[in-house]
């Protein structure tokens, strides 16, 4: 039977091994909390000390390369898919001090994404959107957030990206002013060209090949330039539905390096298309093997198998006809670069022993382009291996037809 | 006075709630610790599973890109500036699994730092180099870490600089593979341009302009290809030295975009160069307003006033004249691809106008290429404004002799 002093000593001793664990506690607390947060910012200012996180980018004024560099807090900007390329894409935007993003992906973290940047390992297990929404909060809490995490190709999930997209701006109700198509197969790029062609909403492409070592990205404006449907997408090598080279236990490569480059060019785009400074670019490849960098245009197609692009397409020749010249107009009709000052020529990039792989007939494309993804076989289903790929030019259009 | 009953029941309350802290305390460790770690990995596999972080970088061996990945792990480099494009580049070849990184920087982490990739608002305050090796030991502990949180240029610490890179590779007392310049201003890169002459060391440049649309990456050989005294850098735009802005209240503009397309293109430049695949570049610039990549090389200059960069075009010179003609020697001795199948030439970058701001003798460039980094003027302690920087090439060159 304990005394009372023993008690009391007893007492004494748990009070401070307690103040002793909510001490610590209390820390660690202190710098999650710390870790989470830097206070909201209400206006962009442009002073000079080391506790401003747009000092940088508010110098672009004075450097004369921005005018009005505040505005970026007017834009939304939706990034499907939130992979190698996406994730860093989001990152930039984030950065940047974009108005708000908005994020669509159903993919999980995994380990093997590792070789890119942004995800942590320990985010490994969580959705993507739900990590990296996490991630870019804490970098920077100004942004507006709006993730899903869904296959944007189902039917209902279609419908809720349409809706989304179109009416989920910054001002509810008003639709983004981009989307920006960051995905790695066919039917999700589609998709996303079905819904900007209905909505005559402007969007950019991105890929990169499965040998990690080319990408591409693609300013699309409905009715003007060529849409998905109307020529197949573009890029310097193949590029494979992740999910069908999963089945036969083999995966596309990629590199940090290639990603980190096409998510910084396609950015890059963004920030001068929203922000008008530069020359937007339709069309810019990069080929890392050479450091080759190849720009074009294309017009859309009259023939186009997408009754909303060739809508758009009507609708923007009348506009033509009865508007005075708009500037976006005026560059659409020329081939980007042809008239540049740099006198930037398109030029071989891919060898005609690697055209020729491509047995079909070919599309009127400039040389070294070559036509990229593909297109899933009918019976998808039955898992497509790398081989099977190499289809003919003529057979891939076919199939694009029936989609 | 407590009665024996009060006393015990006042344990029993102790006792529990420690037990409640100490079970939320070792849950927020395990968080914690879960956060900081995933296993080390023995040897690279090519496996496709969900967890294995090197599956997308060994494809590239299968895609007939590069023929043996697993070297990665046996070659060490040096980072010279963990800023906007050091930090990513440090990223990236940690992602990519290199063997060893040496990180030397000597500046604190700022919110101002934020408008680039990387660092997070909560790592504001730590060095530079303690904060990147955090991240970086989190993403890939297969990596192993040598950071220095000093300045270079000092003369101790250049010594130790010296000996560091010279015997601080994988395997001790054995030189780094290749040394990285990342940093903002010109003293440090004269700096490590005299420690790499010296060493016979290969290292790559990289720069960004202060308006932030611009930048390069540059390939140095000692004795084969001009070094940073043979030529005033090259760069698109001026560079003008950070501390030296920071004076004024003004600051360089900076684009997440930029630095992370030159961390990228550099870091390719790193792994084509040690993985031996596709072409190497010797210098690439970046037009972001024009989305311009102009590519050049030049040789080592006989006049160069660095005598350590004389003596290695002698040995150079020696080499070539008494061994079987090397592939590197080869691709030396052609301006860059000249030759090569895609085409490239160098076109004109930057207007007449943009050439002759500055007044001076110019020395035999390729037209389109212009003279960058401002040198800090011999009484730099009265404070350059950015106005003053546009001084003639005569006067840089001349300034440089006397350093």
């Amino acid at each position: 039977m304990a005394t009372v002093e023993e008690l009391k000593l007893r007492v004494r001793e748990l009070e401070n091994e307690l103040i002793k664990c909510k001490q610590k506690q209390n820390a660690m607390e202190d710098a999650h909390n710390q870790a989470l947060n830097r206070p909201k910012i209400d206006k962009m200012s442009a002073e000079v000390v080391d506790s401003n996180p747009y000092s940088r980018l508010m110098a672009l004024k004075r450097m004369g390369i921005v005018e009005d560099y505040e505005k970026i807090r007017t834009f939304s900007v939706a990034v499907v898919g939130v992979g190698g390329v996406g994730s860093v894409t989001a990152e930039m935007l984030t950065r940047c001090g974009i108005g708000k993003l908005m994020l669509f992906d159903y993919d999980k973290v995994e380990l093997a994404n590792m070789n890119r940047l942004f995800f942590q390992p320990h985010q490994a297990g969580l959705s993507k959107v739900e990590a990296a929404e996490h991630t870019l909060r804490n970098i920077n809490p100004d942004v507006a957030f709006e993730t899903h995490n869904y296959n944007i190709t189902t039917l209902e999930n279609f419908t809720h990206f349409m809706d989304r997209i179109s009416r989920g701006g910054l001002e509810d109700g008003m639709p983004v002013d981009l989307v920006l198509s960051c995905v790695d197969n066919f039917e999700a790029r589609m998709a996303i060209n079905t819904a900007c062609n209905e909505l005559g909403q402007i969007w950019m492409e991105s890929g990169v090949s499965e040998n990690a070592v080319s990408g591409h990205i693609q300013l699309i404006v409905p009715g003007e330039t060529a849409c998905f449907a109307c020529a197949p997408p573009l890029v310097v090598a193949a590029n494979i539905d992740e999910k069908t080279l999963k089945r036969e236990g083999v995966c596309a490569a990629s590199l940090p390096t290639t990603m980190g480059v096409v998510a910084g060019l396609l950015v890059q785009n963004v920030l001068k298309y929203l922000l008008r400074f530069g020359t937007v670019s339709y069309y810019l490849g990069y080929n890392a093997m050479q450091d080759f960098f190849p720009a074009m245009t294309m017009k859309a197609n009259p023939q186009c198998n997408d009754r909303h692009c060739r809508r758009q397409q009507e609708e923007y020749k009348k506009k033509e006809a009865t508007q005075p010249k708009v500037e976006v107009v005026q560059e659409e009709e020329e081939v980007v670069h042809e008239d540049n000052e740099w006198g930037i020529q398109l030029v071989s990039e891919v060898s005609d022993s690697e055209l020729q792989a491509a047995t079909g007939a070919r599309p009127d494309l400039p040389e070294g382009i070559t036509v990229a993804y593909t297109i899933p076989a009918q019976d998808a289903a039955a898992g497509d291996t790398v081989e099977e790929t190499e289809q003919s030019l003529e057979d891939l259009m076919a199939q694009m037809r029936k989609l």
